[in-house]
């Protein structure tokens, strides 16, 4: 079993990438909808959610803990893997390794959350492996809202001119990469991709930690030959779950959501 | 003493509006930063919370609880009267009274979030006053993010597209008033106001909870000679906050922000 986790329901785009990559294992899904958004928190409140997201995933045994959340791994990574035995899987580091092997001209740009970006935690890794790269932090505050709302369209003015906004200064950095630090931005890589043209490579985080996944699961010769079920939990009212789930899994889902009391880990 | 709360920092809004219009009463304010936004959440969710924010306020014996937050004044202000013996104002019947007083055509607009137009609350208590009112509820849900991230100014693309967006049917509908029906859309008046032109009436719901919260007090005889010390408490970080505070107060505060536990009460 795989334990996937994020601060809201975005994370069920990392759900629908490790569906596709590892479609054998059997994922228990926790959204902490109840205390969404964990990106405009302080430190030790994002550090105190992730360790009780852990402890209800630790439940059921898990193979390896996805952390689908921007925010967390940039900020509590470390505080989960000094809480657990289970691998714990971010979205950076795997994000960082496929930019870092992207990068012609060595200018790579991250968009994220705010806590993200003011972290500087994907800089501080891209900077680790290559010190003489230029990294730029874009903070997209709107995007998380512009996708929950169902903006996604590349001709929806509303997200045209938020794309705009912050992906100008982007190109006027001349980055020839750009890390999609965040669950939700996937969707948002039609109107991101029609703003800044082909030349620039996307990265998308949700991808890249599930291909990390699979090749730890390989490494340990605990990949699964059978299973597939998933399970999902939420720690606010379970309605319009499936709505949501059904836009970011591309799929309808026919599994039970569960209400989890999730103060009580 | 006064006690006001909110979801978030939005509620300052109507700190500032009471401070215009009792400059003498004594404030408590509480915004629930760890646990904001309570909009997108389910109905007993909000309700555990506005209990949990009373309790605290209560600490302080409270003359009035203004309930600062659209969201609980149409969920949850029943359940908060009934726990307590303390007046409870809320932002919804004022601004309704407001709305009625001033619409001649009879077509009143409410904008709020989606919690709020999906309870109804309005649009119920419009009707109860004059069955041949017609009504639109216009959820919104980027004009926080909007308000959130300094996106105010009429000129600005991304706040002229989206105020476009959710007023062209209001317009269409033919309101000639619209209420503005959470703390944070007040910031965004002046652009409301630019897109519908001047023929059409807004109803600031902060302003007419204040106005409330004086009749009431003039009534019982309770208004204070001297005071208008205020504190603040947030459940987050309070790291920000000064900045957040100077926005929405129109003033730098000088007064400590402290940190409370939320979930204890």
């Amino acid at each position: 079993m795989l334990g996937v986790f994020d601060s809201g329901l975005g994370g069920l785009s990392s759900v629908r990438k490790l569906t596709e990559i590892l479609p054998r294992e059997d994922i228990v899904y926790f959204g902490d909808t109840g205390r969404v958004p964990y990106g405009t928190r302080g430190r030790e409140t994002i550090i105190r959610y992730a360790l009780q997201d852990l402890r209800f995933l630790e439940r059921f045994s898990p193979k390896a803990i996805i952390v689908a959340c921007g925010t967390v791994s940039s900020v509590a990574l470390d505080a989960l893997r000094q809480a657990t035995e289970v691998p714990v899987i971010g979205v950076v580091e795997p994000a960082v390794r496929a930019a870092l092997a992207a990068s012609r001209e060595r200018k790579i740009a991250v968009l994220g959350t705010p806590a993200t970006i003011r972290s500087g935690s994907y800089a501080a890794k891209l900077k680790a492996a290559d010190p003489a790269l230029s990294v730029l932090g874009q903070a997209c505050p709107l995007f998380v809202p512009l996708v929950e709302n169902g903006h996604i369209d590349p001709a929806d003015p509303i997200t045209k001119e938020t794309v705009k906004r912050y992906l100008e200064p982007v190109l006027a950095f001349g980055a020839d990469t750009i890390i999609l630090g965040c669950t939700h931005y996937p969707f948002l890589k039609r109107a991101i991709g029609e703003y800044v043209g082909e030349g620039i490579r996307l990265i998308d985080a949700g991808t890249e930690s599930a291909l990390e996944t699979k090749r730890i699961l390989e490494e340990k010769d605990m990949l699964s030959q059978a299973g597939g079920e998933r399970r999902f939990y939420v720690s606010d009212s379970p309605q319009g779950f499936a709505e949501t789930a059904r836009v970011f899994l591309d799929r309808e889902i026919g599994e039970a959501v569960k209400y989890v009391d999730i103060e009580k880990y």
